[in-house]
């Protein structure tokens, strides 16, 4: 069996009209012999009506009962587009996570994929049928309703693909593909033919809201090929696979940034061994993300100071955290909160020297400062003035050939 | 156990107001020392909001996915109550039709309970938790969802309270009871404080609608008491249960009436045997439902007039099968859209003479014309000019002692 399977994003059957045209998508592949296997999330805004319920009975609203509740969202798409298929004379049903079923582990709303049950799904597509499979939910071990928290119903495609053997898994949703940068902040962004897993899991977790980090990495555990596409517009979209799939010459794949980045420094550090973990183990204790650390030599040898970011929203409880934390002693603490991290992102940089020198130089034409560097095998991220973001990525996009 | 079942319509959980509200009743139940089986329909406007999608789609809408779809609401209502319950320290967890199960049988969206599997149920009630089960809905042998047409929540409730062998059944609506007639038309309407299911039922039927005929004939063929009270005022309701637990002295436990109703009389048909079974043949196969009947006697023997009621939504489709219909032969139809049904009710009238009487004259004191009668055992009804309803209702309300 040739088979595809195609997932849906909640903007892709926000509503009936959508919903027609996912149906109309479905029917173009059914027409060229495959069999397909469709993953839907809910109608978009749904999820987020159903969560504003339960916040309005409590703010630690019973997990168990949370998940039951969302996935009440992906139920109704699913049978909207079983229901259009039959409509145009096609065999379909929708197949909700328990029906199936999916198990999953791990606690509520966090939970993750643990095993497709294939038989009832293999049986039906046999006979001709196309099944219209819920994402984003399962059931655990007491057949309860769970979410699947990391990476949502990408990550149910994904297994599904994983699970069926699926020739492709095709993502569709609200843009046409993955862009070497965002192309509301450099009109000459492009869109990338082929990305490797790597480099979109760095394109992802700095801010390219294509799809979330862990579905990227559950592709490319399972080596699942992804193309991205629009559910709107009939284009070619972009294909996240494997490295060696990928022949293209750039170097640098993309030209990365995030908007809502604070930096903290604690200046005059009392330096002595261990100091940093004890300013961070508290952060980490409250699932603050610390990004780039940086920790510079000061004048006086007994003292340091140490500079590091968090996102915005973390920035209230940090300072607590740290004021308030007996083991440290500094002078003086400095926040700047109009700062972006700006990242080049590329395989190529591993073989290709200077690419490091190129990126400072760059900037530094531009007289563009930089304020902390952190490096990782594919990606160099640099923290700017926010000021200076649009200019820094446009000409780091000139100078890494993503213009043309 | 002391099992009660509670029973909430969706005014009831209309919003998270009423679900705390819902909440603050159910723990009532419980420090009084009952275990408490609640059962919940979608929150009101829920259901008509997402048929209102399938209708988007196709009229003709996959019942199977309609059922899917519709039967979300109860699944969002039900976490809330339990979520609330939760929050206020309690042991609760929503109960989907299909982890119960709740085995239904018949078709789509006309099921009926077929069995209850009282099991975990059982077990998390010793465990001192408190279920909500969703009403509406069941799985039938394939594993799929289904929704009981035939008294919907209701019915799930009085199954609920026959499997478990509840001490009451409480229906939780926005009416405080039922009614001797309707307040709206009547002000000297008064709240009945037992009714007979065979009252209930004729009472149902025709137009007052606390619950629906169907509920109201599986608690009486299960003997289970029926209390019907509202959730918005902590007033004594109606109990809707076995004759002989009555020993009320009226004849007549109220009078109802329908607004909706048109007259249809053929003049001068043909009279021959079984003209009557041609007539109505092809209006029972369109599921026309035909209430009352009168064959009059013509003064021509080989001609009759015959004359009965639909409902005014049958009427244009009821009018083109009688046209269409080779099988007879008559001179004229004559519709009259402006009929109300007006009926006494009540288990006293087998045993007392007169009743018939003392109506048929209550009427003609006031003038008011009957056109067309029709009797059982426990009910008489006259048809009547739209335009005297009130008056009749008035009269007849007095007549049998329902003012005071």
């Amino acid at each position: 069996m040739k088979i595809v399977v195609l997932k849906f994003g909640g903007t892709s059957v926000g509503s009936i009209e959508r919903i027609k045209n996912t149906a109309k998508i479905i029917i173009s592949y059914l027409k060229q012999g495959y069999k397909v296997i469709v993953v839907s999330s809910a109608m978009s805004g749904e999820t987020n009506k159903l969560v504003k319920l339960t916040k309005k009975i409590s703010n630690n609203f019973a997990p168990s009962e949370y998940d039951s509740i969302v996935s009440t969202g992906e139920q109704v798409s699913c049978s909207l587009i079983a229901g259009r298929l039959i409509d145009k004379g096609f065999l379909s049903r929708s197949w909700l996570g328990w029906q199936i079923p999916i198990l999953t582990k791990g606690s509520y709303s966090h939970s993750r994929i643990l095993s497709v049950n294939k038989k009832k799904i293999l049986q039906f597509l046999k006979q001709g049928g196309t099944p219209i499979i819920t994402g984003f939910q399962g059931i655990n071990a007491e057949s309860r309703i769970t979410t699947v928290g990391r990476g949502g119903s990408d990550a149910s495609a994904i297994m599904m693909a994983k699970f069926f053997k699926a020739e492709k898994c095709i993502i569709y949703t609200d843009v046409d593909g993955v862009y070497t940068t965002d192309p509301n902040v450099a009109p000459k962004a492009k869109k990338i033919k082929k990305i490797s897993y790597e480099e979109m899991l760095e394109m992802a977790s700095l801010g390219s809201k294509v799809m979330m980090p862990h579905s990227i990495q559950d592709a490319r555990l399972n080596r699942i090929d992804i193309e991205v596409r629009s559910s709107f517009k009939n284009l070619p979209g972009s294909l996240i696979t494997k490295k060696k799939n990928i022949s293209s010459n750039n170097i640098i794949r993309g030209v990365s940034f995030t908007k809502n980045d604070t930096k903290v420094t604690l200046v005059g550090v009392k330096d002595k061994p261990g100091v940093a973990a004890s300013i961070f183990e508290p952060l980490f204790k409250n699932l603050i993300n610390v990004d780039m650390v940086v920790q510079n030599i000061s004048s006086n040898k007994r003292e340091t100071d140490l500079t590091f970011t968090i996102k915005n929203d973390d920035l209230a409880k940090t300072e607590k955290l740290i004021k308030n934390n007996r083991k440290i002693n500094f002078k003086k603490i400095t926040i700047d909160e109009k700062v972006s991290k700006v990242s080049i992102v590329g395989v190529g940089m591993i073989t290709t020297p200077g690419v490091t020198f190129r990126m400072f130089n760059a900037l530094a034409k531009k007289n563009i400062n930089i304020l902390v560097i952190s490096t990782s095998e594919i990606k160099i991220s640099v923290l700017v003035d926010q000021k200076n973001l649009k200019k820094a990525v446009d000409v780091l996009h000139k100078e890494f050939k993503l213009d043309y």
